[in-house]
Protein backbone atom coordinates (compact mmCIF):
# COMPACT_ATOMS: atom_id res chain seq x y z
CA UNK A 1 0.00 0.00 0.00
CA UNK A 2 1.07 3.50 -0.66
CA UNK A 3 2.50 5.26 2.18
CA UNK A 4 0.11 7.88 4.01
CA UNK A 5 2.30 11.15 4.26
CA UNK A 6 1.92 13.61 7.03
CA UNK A 7 2.11 17.25 5.56
CA UNK A 8 1.82 20.71 6.62
CA UNK A 9 0.72 23.05 3.37
CA UNK A 10 0.54 26.95 2.86
CA UNK A 11 1.61 27.23 6.32
CA UNK A 12 2.45 31.15 6.97
CA UNK A 13 5.30 32.27 10.04
CA UNK A 14 6.64 35.52 10.65
CA UNK A 15 10.49 36.33 10.07
CA UNK A 16 10.39 35.53 13.97
CA UNK A 17 8.98 32.35 13.73
CA UNK A 18 5.27 32.78 14.74
CA UNK A 19 2.36 30.97 13.11
CA UNK A 20 -0.38 33.17 14.76
CA UNK A 21 0.24 36.46 17.26
CA UNK A 22 -1.31 36.79 20.89
CA UNK A 23 -4.77 37.35 22.02
CA UNK A 24 -6.94 35.02 19.48
CA UNK A 25 -10.47 35.99 19.69
CA UNK A 26 -13.95 36.07 17.25
CA UNK A 27 -12.58 39.31 15.64
CA UNK A 28 -9.01 38.16 15.43
CA UNK A 29 -8.41 34.75 14.38
CA UNK A 30 -4.58 35.26 14.53
CA UNK A 31 -4.43 37.37 17.16
CA UNK A 32 -1.90 40.84 16.66
CA UNK A 33 -1.01 39.32 13.32
CA UNK A 34 -2.22 40.65 10.16
CA UNK A 35 -3.41 37.54 7.70
CA UNK A 36 -4.04 40.00 5.13
CA UNK A 37 -0.34 40.83 5.19
CA UNK A 38 0.85 37.26 6.29
CA UNK A 39 -1.92 35.27 3.40
CA UNK A 40 -1.60 38.25 0.85
CA UNK A 41 0.75 36.14 -1.55
CA UNK A 42 -1.67 33.10 -1.32
CA UNK A 43 -4.83 35.18 -1.76
CA UNK A 44 -3.47 36.56 -4.85
CA UNK A 45 -3.52 33.60 -6.35
CA UNK A 46 -6.16 31.83 -8.83
CA UNK A 47 -6.70 28.47 -6.76
CA UNK A 48 -6.42 30.10 -3.05
CA UNK A 49 -9.61 27.68 -1.82
CA UNK A 50 -11.69 30.77 -0.62
CA UNK A 51 -11.38 33.25 -3.65
CA UNK A 52 -14.23 33.57 -5.44
CA UNK A 53 -13.60 36.18 -8.33
CA UNK A 54 -11.69 34.47 -11.71
CA UNK A 55 -8.69 36.07 -11.77
CA UNK A 56 -5.44 35.68 -9.65
CA UNK A 57 -1.83 34.21 -10.87
CA UNK A 58 -1.10 31.21 -12.15
CA UNK A 59 2.76 31.00 -11.62
CA UNK A 60 4.77 29.45 -9.16
CA UNK A 61 2.85 30.24 -5.47
CA UNK A 62 -0.21 28.71 -7.13
CA UNK A 63 1.00 25.71 -8.14
CA UNK A 64 2.06 25.78 -3.73
CA UNK A 65 -2.06 26.80 -3.36
CA UNK A 66 -3.71 24.63 -6.06
CA UNK A 67 -1.82 22.00 -4.24
CA UNK A 68 -3.80 22.15 -0.93
CA UNK A 69 -6.73 18.92 -1.63
CA UNK A 70 -4.35 17.07 -3.86
CA UNK A 71 -4.53 13.89 -2.89
CA UNK A 72 -5.37 15.14 0.71
CA UNK A 73 -7.80 12.58 2.47
CA UNK A 74 -8.33 14.05 6.09
CA UNK A 75 -7.09 16.98 7.84
CA UNK A 76 -5.83 17.29 11.49
CA UNK A 77 -5.98 20.57 13.65
CA UNK A 78 -5.49 22.17 17.19
CA UNK A 79 -8.71 23.67 18.90
CA UNK A 80 -7.60 27.39 17.97
CA UNK A 81 -7.78 26.82 14.43
CA UNK A 82 -11.46 25.33 14.88
CA UNK A 83 -12.33 28.40 17.20
CA UNK A 84 -11.34 31.32 19.85
CA UNK A 85 -12.93 29.82 22.77
CA UNK A 86 -11.59 28.04 25.72
CA UNK A 87 -11.61 25.61 28.17
CA UNK A 88 -15.36 23.48 28.74
CA UNK A 89 -18.17 24.43 25.89
CA UNK A 90 -20.59 26.57 26.94
CA UNK A 91 -22.68 25.58 24.05
CA UNK A 92 -22.26 23.94 20.94
CA UNK A 93 -23.16 26.84 18.74
CA UNK A 94 -20.01 27.61 17.56
CA UNK A 95 -19.56 25.54 14.03
CA UNK A 96 -16.00 26.99 12.85
CA UNK A 97 -15.10 29.99 11.56
CA UNK A 98 -15.97 28.80 8.22
CA UNK A 99 -19.62 28.92 7.54
CA UNK A 100 -21.91 26.20 5.53
CA UNK A 101 -18.91 25.45 2.99
CA UNK A 102 -16.07 25.01 4.84
CA UNK A 103 -12.99 24.49 2.60
CA UNK A 104 -11.27 20.79 3.43
CA UNK A 105 -13.94 18.69 2.18
CA UNK A 106 -13.15 15.71 3.97
CA UNK A 107 -13.05 14.76 7.49
CA UNK A 108 -11.03 17.02 9.77
CA UNK A 109 -9.86 15.66 13.41
CA UNK A 110 -9.90 18.64 15.79
CA UNK A 111 -7.74 18.04 18.76
CA UNK A 112 -8.86 19.16 22.42
CA UNK A 113 -9.24 18.29 25.68
CA UNK A 114 -13.13 19.35 26.05
CA UNK A 115 -14.71 17.40 23.04
CA UNK A 116 -17.97 17.30 21.70
CA UNK A 117 -20.19 15.83 19.29
CA UNK A 118 -19.03 15.61 15.55
CA UNK A 119 -20.24 18.07 13.43
CA UNK A 120 -21.10 17.78 9.66
CA UNK A 121 -21.30 20.89 7.81
CA UNK A 122 -21.46 20.35 3.83
CA UNK A 123 -18.52 17.56 2.72
CA UNK A 124 -16.86 18.31 5.97
CA UNK A 125 -17.24 16.39 9.00
CA UNK A 126 -15.01 18.02 12.30
CA UNK A 127 -14.37 15.12 14.79
CA UNK A 128 -13.16 16.34 18.03
CA UNK A 129 -10.39 14.21 19.93
CA UNK A 130 -8.90 14.23 22.65
CA UNK A 131 -5.68 12.00 21.94
CA UNK A 132 -2.07 12.22 21.66
CA UNK A 133 -0.22 13.12 18.16
CA UNK A 134 0.08 9.31 17.48
CA UNK A 135 -3.38 8.07 18.41
CA UNK A 136 -5.39 10.99 16.21
CA UNK A 137 -3.16 10.04 13.60
CA UNK A 138 -3.80 7.00 13.36
CA UNK A 139 -7.07 7.69 12.84
CA UNK A 140 -6.63 10.25 10.22
CA UNK A 141 -5.29 7.43 8.37
CA UNK A 142 -7.92 5.40 8.49
CA UNK A 143 -10.51 7.99 7.86
CA UNK A 144 -8.28 8.94 5.08
CA UNK A 145 -8.53 5.80 3.24
CA UNK A 146 -5.41 5.53 2.01
CA UNK A 147 -5.05 9.23 0.69
CA UNK A 148 -2.41 11.65 2.38
CA UNK A 149 -3.17 13.69 5.94
CA UNK A 150 -2.87 17.93 6.11
CA UNK A 151 -1.86 19.27 9.53
CA UNK A 152 -3.33 22.10 9.25
CA UNK A 153 -1.90 23.74 12.07
CA UNK A 154 -1.64 26.26 14.11
CA UNK A 155 1.48 26.73 15.47
CA UNK A 156 1.93 24.63 18.92
CA UNK A 157 0.01 21.46 16.94
CA UNK A 158 2.46 21.26 14.31
CA UNK A 159 5.30 21.80 16.95
CA UNK A 160 3.46 18.85 18.88
CA UNK A 161 3.98 16.67 15.74
CA UNK A 162 7.56 17.48 14.99
CA UNK A 163 8.73 16.89 18.23
CA UNK A 164 6.80 13.31 17.81
CA UNK A 165 8.84 12.83 14.65
CA UNK A 166 5.49 11.81 12.87
CA UNK A 167 5.62 14.77 10.01
CA UNK A 168 6.58 13.80 6.30
CA UNK A 169 6.37 16.95 4.58
CA UNK A 170 6.24 20.96 5.43
CA UNK A 171 5.61 23.45 3.40
CA UNK A 172 5.72 27.26 5.31
CA UNK A 173 5.69 30.52 4.12
CA UNK A 174 8.21 33.15 6.28
CA UNK A 175 6.98 36.65 5.68
CA UNK A 176 10.51 37.57 6.08
CA UNK A 177 9.17 41.40 6.75
CA UNK A 178 6.68 40.89 9.69
CA UNK A 179 8.25 40.25 13.44
CA UNK A 180 5.67 39.16 15.80
CA UNK A 181 7.45 38.79 18.94
CA UNK A 182 4.82 36.70 20.62
CA UNK A 183 2.27 34.40 20.19
CA UNK A 184 1.80 30.90 18.90
CA UNK A 185 5.97 29.71 18.16
CA UNK A 186 6.57 27.10 15.25
CA UNK A 187 10.66 27.54 15.57
CA UNK A 188 13.39 29.70 16.14
CA UNK A 189 14.78 29.26 12.79
CA UNK A 190 13.89 26.73 9.83
CA UNK A 191 17.86 25.58 9.94
CA UNK A 192 15.89 23.54 13.57
CA UNK A 193 14.52 20.74 10.91
CA UNK A 194 17.88 20.31 8.57
CA UNK A 195 19.17 17.05 10.85
CA UNK A 196 15.79 15.45 9.42
CA UNK A 197 14.76 16.91 6.51
CA UNK A 198 15.74 18.16 2.90
CA UNK A 199 14.79 21.63 2.41
CA UNK A 200 14.30 23.74 -0.94
CA UNK A 201 13.91 27.87 -0.49
CA UNK A 202 11.75 29.61 -2.98
CA UNK A 203 11.10 33.07 -3.30
CA UNK A 204 7.74 33.72 -3.32
CA UNK A 205 7.19 36.23 -7.08
CA UNK A 206 5.48 38.65 -4.59
CA UNK A 207 8.21 39.16 -2.79
CA UNK A 208 6.02 38.97 0.41
CA UNK A 209 7.34 35.68 1.60
CA UNK A 210 10.24 32.70 1.03
CA UNK A 211 8.47 29.47 0.65
CA UNK A 212 10.51 26.48 2.73
CA UNK A 213 9.60 22.90 1.14
CA UNK A 214 10.80 20.82 3.80
CA UNK A 215 10.56 16.74 3.12
CA UNK A 216 11.93 13.26 4.93
CA UNK A 217 15.64 12.67 4.72
CA UNK B 1 -19.15 27.02 -15.94
CA UNK B 2 -15.78 27.33 -14.97
CA UNK B 3 -13.70 27.87 -17.31
CA UNK B 4 -11.30 24.87 -19.12
CA UNK B 5 -7.55 26.14 -19.08
CA UNK B 6 -5.34 24.48 -22.17
CA UNK B 7 -2.21 24.15 -20.78
CA UNK B 8 1.61 23.33 -21.26
CA UNK B 9 3.26 21.29 -18.51
CA UNK B 10 6.32 19.83 -17.61
CA UNK B 11 7.55 20.29 -21.17
CA UNK B 12 11.37 20.34 -21.35
CA UNK B 13 13.34 22.39 -24.13
CA UNK B 14 17.44 23.11 -24.23
CA UNK B 15 19.06 26.46 -23.85
CA UNK B 16 18.45 27.42 -28.10
CA UNK B 17 14.35 25.93 -27.51
CA UNK B 18 14.29 23.19 -29.16
CA UNK B 19 11.70 19.83 -27.42
CA UNK B 20 13.64 17.51 -29.28
CA UNK B 21 16.91 17.12 -31.81
CA UNK B 22 16.76 15.96 -35.17
CA UNK B 23 16.31 12.21 -36.30
CA UNK B 24 13.62 11.09 -34.58
CA UNK B 25 13.34 7.30 -34.59
CA UNK B 26 11.94 4.24 -32.58
CA UNK B 27 15.06 4.07 -30.44
CA UNK B 28 15.91 7.87 -30.09
CA UNK B 29 12.49 9.33 -29.60
CA UNK B 30 13.87 12.36 -28.51
CA UNK B 31 16.14 12.64 -31.68
CA UNK B 32 20.08 13.30 -31.18
CA UNK B 33 18.58 15.17 -27.75
CA UNK B 34 19.53 13.19 -24.84
CA UNK B 35 16.07 12.65 -22.77
CA UNK B 36 17.90 11.78 -19.95
CA UNK B 37 19.68 15.02 -19.41
CA UNK B 38 16.54 16.97 -20.18
CA UNK B 39 14.50 15.22 -18.11
CA UNK B 40 16.78 14.40 -15.09
CA UNK B 41 15.48 16.88 -12.95
CA UNK B 42 11.79 15.24 -13.32
CA UNK B 43 13.08 12.41 -12.69
CA UNK B 44 14.55 12.95 -9.41
CA UNK B 45 11.17 13.68 -8.37
CA UNK B 46 8.96 11.42 -6.02
CA UNK B 47 5.97 12.24 -8.15
CA UNK B 48 7.11 11.71 -11.52
CA UNK B 49 4.40 9.63 -13.69
CA UNK B 50 7.19 7.00 -14.72
CA UNK B 51 8.42 6.42 -11.30
CA UNK B 52 8.35 3.14 -9.67
CA UNK B 53 10.58 3.08 -6.62
CA UNK B 54 9.11 4.95 -3.44
CA UNK B 55 11.84 7.38 -2.93
CA UNK B 56 12.03 11.02 -5.22
CA UNK B 57 12.46 14.54 -3.89
CA UNK B 58 9.25 16.36 -2.46
CA UNK B 59 10.52 19.63 -2.86
CA UNK B 60 9.23 22.77 -5.71
CA UNK B 61 10.75 20.28 -8.48
CA UNK B 62 7.79 17.59 -7.30
CA UNK B 63 5.01 20.24 -7.12
CA UNK B 64 5.66 20.68 -10.93
CA UNK B 65 5.44 17.35 -11.66
CA UNK B 66 2.69 15.87 -9.06
CA UNK B 67 0.64 18.73 -10.60
CA UNK B 68 0.90 17.01 -14.18
CA UNK B 69 -2.47 15.08 -13.53
CA UNK B 70 -4.83 18.01 -11.65
CA UNK B 71 -7.98 18.33 -13.20
CA UNK B 72 -6.90 17.57 -16.37
CA UNK B 73 -9.37 15.68 -18.49
CA UNK B 74 -8.05 15.18 -21.46
CA UNK B 75 -4.57 15.79 -23.85
CA UNK B 76 -3.99 17.09 -27.52
CA UNK B 77 -0.67 16.11 -28.49
CA UNK B 78 1.11 15.92 -32.04
CA UNK B 79 1.70 12.42 -33.89
CA UNK B 80 5.58 12.78 -33.45
CA UNK B 81 5.12 12.18 -29.55
CA UNK B 82 2.47 9.56 -30.26
CA UNK B 83 5.45 7.53 -32.57
CA UNK B 84 8.39 8.20 -34.50
CA UNK B 85 6.35 6.98 -38.50
CA UNK B 86 5.68 9.59 -40.65
CA UNK B 87 3.42 9.81 -44.08
CA UNK B 88 0.47 6.80 -44.37
CA UNK B 89 0.16 3.96 -41.41
CA UNK B 90 1.94 1.04 -42.66
CA UNK B 91 -0.37 -1.16 -40.29
CA UNK B 92 -1.96 -0.28 -36.74
CA UNK B 93 0.32 -2.38 -34.40
CA UNK B 94 1.72 0.48 -33.30
CA UNK B 95 0.46 1.51 -30.33
CA UNK B 96 2.59 4.62 -28.97
CA UNK B 97 5.49 4.02 -26.77
CA UNK B 98 3.87 3.69 -23.19
CA UNK B 99 3.15 0.01 -23.15
CA UNK B 100 -0.07 -1.24 -21.25
CA UNK B 101 -0.51 1.93 -19.42
CA UNK B 102 -0.06 4.97 -20.38
CA UNK B 103 0.58 7.48 -18.13
CA UNK B 104 -2.65 9.77 -19.57
CA UNK B 105 -5.48 8.22 -17.98
CA UNK B 106 -7.91 10.34 -20.11
CA UNK B 107 -8.68 10.95 -23.58
CA UNK B 108 -5.80 11.76 -26.29
CA UNK B 109 -6.25 13.43 -29.34
CA UNK B 110 -3.49 12.88 -31.50
CA UNK B 111 -3.17 15.21 -34.49
CA UNK B 112 -2.49 14.12 -37.71
CA UNK B 113 -3.28 13.96 -41.50
CA UNK B 114 -3.38 10.34 -41.72
CA UNK B 115 -6.69 8.64 -39.04
CA UNK B 116 -6.93 5.58 -37.87
CA UNK B 117 -9.51 3.75 -35.45
CA UNK B 118 -9.33 5.23 -31.93
CA UNK B 119 -7.01 2.49 -29.93
CA UNK B 120 -8.11 2.25 -25.75
CA UNK B 121 -5.30 1.22 -23.47
CA UNK B 122 -6.17 0.41 -19.56
CA UNK B 123 -8.10 3.94 -18.77
CA UNK B 124 -6.72 6.01 -21.96
CA UNK B 125 -7.79 6.13 -25.16
CA UNK B 126 -6.06 7.51 -28.34
CA UNK B 127 -8.31 9.70 -31.15
CA UNK B 128 -6.67 10.35 -34.13
CA UNK B 129 -8.07 13.70 -36.21
CA UNK B 130 -7.16 15.58 -38.88
CA UNK B 131 -8.30 18.94 -37.67
CA UNK B 132 -6.86 22.83 -37.30
CA UNK B 133 -6.06 23.17 -33.57
CA UNK B 134 -9.33 25.04 -32.46
CA UNK B 135 -11.22 22.45 -34.22
CA UNK B 136 -8.91 19.78 -31.88
CA UNK B 137 -9.86 21.68 -28.82
CA UNK B 138 -13.44 21.56 -28.60
CA UNK B 139 -13.49 18.40 -29.22
CA UNK B 140 -10.64 17.85 -26.66
CA UNK B 141 -13.02 20.20 -24.28
CA UNK B 142 -16.37 18.28 -24.61
CA UNK B 143 -14.38 14.69 -23.69
CA UNK B 144 -12.69 17.06 -20.70
CA UNK B 145 -16.21 17.02 -19.02
CA UNK B 146 -15.38 20.21 -17.55
CA UNK B 147 -11.85 19.55 -16.86
CA UNK B 148 -9.09 21.25 -18.04
CA UNK B 149 -6.93 19.89 -21.03
CA UNK B 150 -3.45 19.23 -21.32
CA UNK B 151 -1.16 20.47 -24.85
CA UNK B 152 0.88 17.52 -24.50
CA UNK B 153 3.84 18.59 -27.46
CA UNK B 154 5.92 18.59 -29.00
CA UNK B 155 6.99 22.09 -30.08
CA UNK B 156 5.87 22.16 -33.92
CA UNK B 157 1.94 21.44 -31.60
CA UNK B 158 2.26 23.93 -28.71
CA UNK B 159 4.19 26.20 -31.54
CA UNK B 160 0.74 26.15 -33.33
CA UNK B 161 -2.00 26.02 -30.58
CA UNK B 162 0.29 29.51 -29.18
CA UNK B 163 0.27 30.84 -33.10
CA UNK B 164 -3.93 30.52 -32.87
CA UNK B 165 -3.71 31.87 -29.35
CA UNK B 166 -5.49 29.03 -27.40
CA UNK B 167 -3.10 28.37 -24.80
CA UNK B 168 -3.90 29.68 -21.32
CA UNK B 169 -0.42 28.34 -19.23
CA UNK B 170 2.82 26.91 -20.19
CA UNK B 171 5.51 25.36 -17.63
CA UNK B 172 8.47 24.90 -20.16
CA UNK B 173 11.46 24.04 -18.23
CA UNK B 174 14.79 25.01 -19.72
CA UNK B 175 18.05 23.29 -19.36
CA UNK B 176 20.46 26.02 -19.70
CA UNK B 177 22.92 23.61 -20.49
CA UNK B 178 22.05 22.17 -23.41
CA UNK B 179 22.57 23.12 -26.67
CA UNK B 180 20.51 21.43 -30.07
CA UNK B 181 20.89 23.44 -32.87
CA UNK B 182 18.61 21.70 -34.43
CA UNK B 183 15.44 19.89 -34.45
CA UNK B 184 11.38 20.52 -33.48
CA UNK B 185 11.69 24.35 -31.78
CA UNK B 186 9.78 25.51 -29.76
CA UNK B 187 10.46 29.45 -29.45
CA UNK B 188 14.15 31.75 -30.07
CA UNK B 189 13.53 32.84 -26.46
CA UNK B 190 10.82 33.03 -23.93
CA UNK B 191 10.62 36.61 -24.25
CA UNK B 192 8.41 35.96 -27.02
CA UNK B 193 5.48 35.39 -24.93
CA UNK B 194 6.13 38.34 -22.82
CA UNK B 195 3.17 40.53 -24.49
CA UNK B 196 0.32 38.26 -23.76
CA UNK B 197 1.74 36.20 -20.44
CA UNK B 198 2.63 36.92 -17.00
CA UNK B 199 5.89 34.77 -16.13
CA UNK B 200 8.08 33.35 -13.18
CA UNK B 201 10.96 31.95 -13.77
CA UNK B 202 12.36 29.71 -10.62
CA UNK B 203 15.47 27.97 -10.77
CA UNK B 204 15.44 24.13 -10.35
CA UNK B 205 17.49 23.39 -7.20
CA UNK B 206 18.82 20.44 -9.25
CA UNK B 207 20.36 23.55 -11.59
CA UNK B 208 19.54 21.78 -14.41
CA UNK B 209 16.95 23.79 -15.22
CA UNK B 210 15.04 27.14 -14.68
CA UNK B 211 11.30 26.63 -14.58
CA UNK B 212 9.65 28.85 -16.60
CA UNK B 213 5.71 29.76 -15.87
CA UNK B 214 3.48 31.96 -18.23
CA UNK B 215 0.04 32.59 -17.59
CA UNK B 216 -2.68 34.76 -19.73
CA UNK B 217 -2.09 38.43 -19.12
Amino acid sequence: MKQQLLKVQNFNVSADGFGAGQGQSLERPFGHADPGQMFAWAGATASWPTRTDPGGSRGIDDYLTRDFSHNIGAEIMGRGKFGPQHGPWQDHEWRGWWGEEPPFHTPVFVMTHHTRPSITLSDTTFHFVDADPGTVLKQARVAAEGKDIRLGGGATVVREFLEADLVDTLHVAVADGVTLGSGSKLWDSPDELLDRFHLDVVPSPTGAVRHHLFWRK
